[in-house]
């Protein structure tokens, strides 16, 4: 029998109870997904290392998966109010950065260490379908393991990353009626090409 | 004086009642952003016109300003869990469509129907700064109008928009040696001159 991880009960992470937190990614993210669990424990070590002080973060995902939703859950970094980026580079990795000069830290998963824990490592490199994989023992392994699967290091952001990018007036366009950005040119993106529809 | 609109008491979004919405709004986005108030009437008004029945759907946001966050709020469709996509088009519209075949609603606001809300409309059109406008006569304004400043339409995505693009295989790169998606090639995409980083 395994033993439970009771430990948890007094555990946090980026000073939430370790249980709400797992609850509010159920409610948020419609599941107890193993890579938003693990990606609040990345969170926190970011927050960890960050500069002491009263400065203000902003915060990068390279992957869309899991980790936004860490991120949007723990840090009052969302993708809509613009504080969270996401650049989809497929890669489990995320920064919390200073929003003035982005300089931060970034948090990353080392396969050199999960090799200490093979649940983590199984579901990290798919080596086994979801059907396949004991979600309660892999979630345990994260629970024990947090941030020692991470790696983390200083990091300063592109300028064209951080810096903010906002859209000072707009237009109608003549083709669709609706408004667009006015520095998109004569019609909106969607007009001249990009729309999403058939 | 200008009454209050009391009526909001009765008033729900997506069945939410709109102060427990607005509550929401604030801990999430960190403000009452007028953007994803108005986002929320959006998505309810796209909700009343999908088909009835049990049909799983995901959305899609055309800009990365608020309607995101009135998504993640209102529906199961988050960023982390792949059902909410963002296509930043800069447009206000947003879409909500059947996940197995791409049909939806999409709503977007409707600059012919602005005339008879200025404070919207000045709003939408940044023809005022924010420390000019009103934000409470702006609120009030969105409340009353509510939906009755969108449009909708019946839409289909492109398949490359709604289908599901999964990683199957991740591998380690040989530069970082951190793990990417294997189909990126023989380094991660960060290593072959993507990377955010100075």
């Amino acid at each position: 029998m395994r033993a439970k991880p009771t430990r948890l009960r007094d555990k946090t992470i980026c000073s939430v109870p370790v249980g709400k937190f797992v609850e509010r990614v159920k409610d948020f993210h419609g599941a107890t997904a193993p890579g938003v669990i693990l990606g609040g424990y990345m969170v926190e070590l970011a927050y960890r290392n960050l500069p002491k002080g009263d400065i203000l973060f902003d915060a990068l995902s390279e992957t869309r998966t899991c980790l936004p939703d860490a991120i949007q859950l723990l840090t009052p970094c969302t993708i809509g109010n613009g504080w969270l980026k996401v650049l989809d580079l497929g890669k489990f990795a995320l920064s919390l950065y200073d929003k003035s000069n982005g300089n931060g830290i970034r948090v990353f998963v080392d396969p050199a260490k999960l090799e200490s824990f093979p649940e983590i490592r199984t579901w990290f490199f798919k080596l086994k379908t979801k059907k396949e994989q004991d979600l309660d023992v892999l979630l345990d392994e994260i629970h024990a393991g947090g941030s020692q699967v991470c790696g983390f290091m200083p990091v300063r952001l592109k300028p064209d990353i951080f810096a903010p990018r906002r859209h000072k007036t707009f237009r109608v366009c003549p083709i669709c009626h609706e408004s667009y950005p006015a520095t998109d040119g004569d019609c909106c993106r969607a007009c001249s090409g990009k729309t999403p529809y058939l």
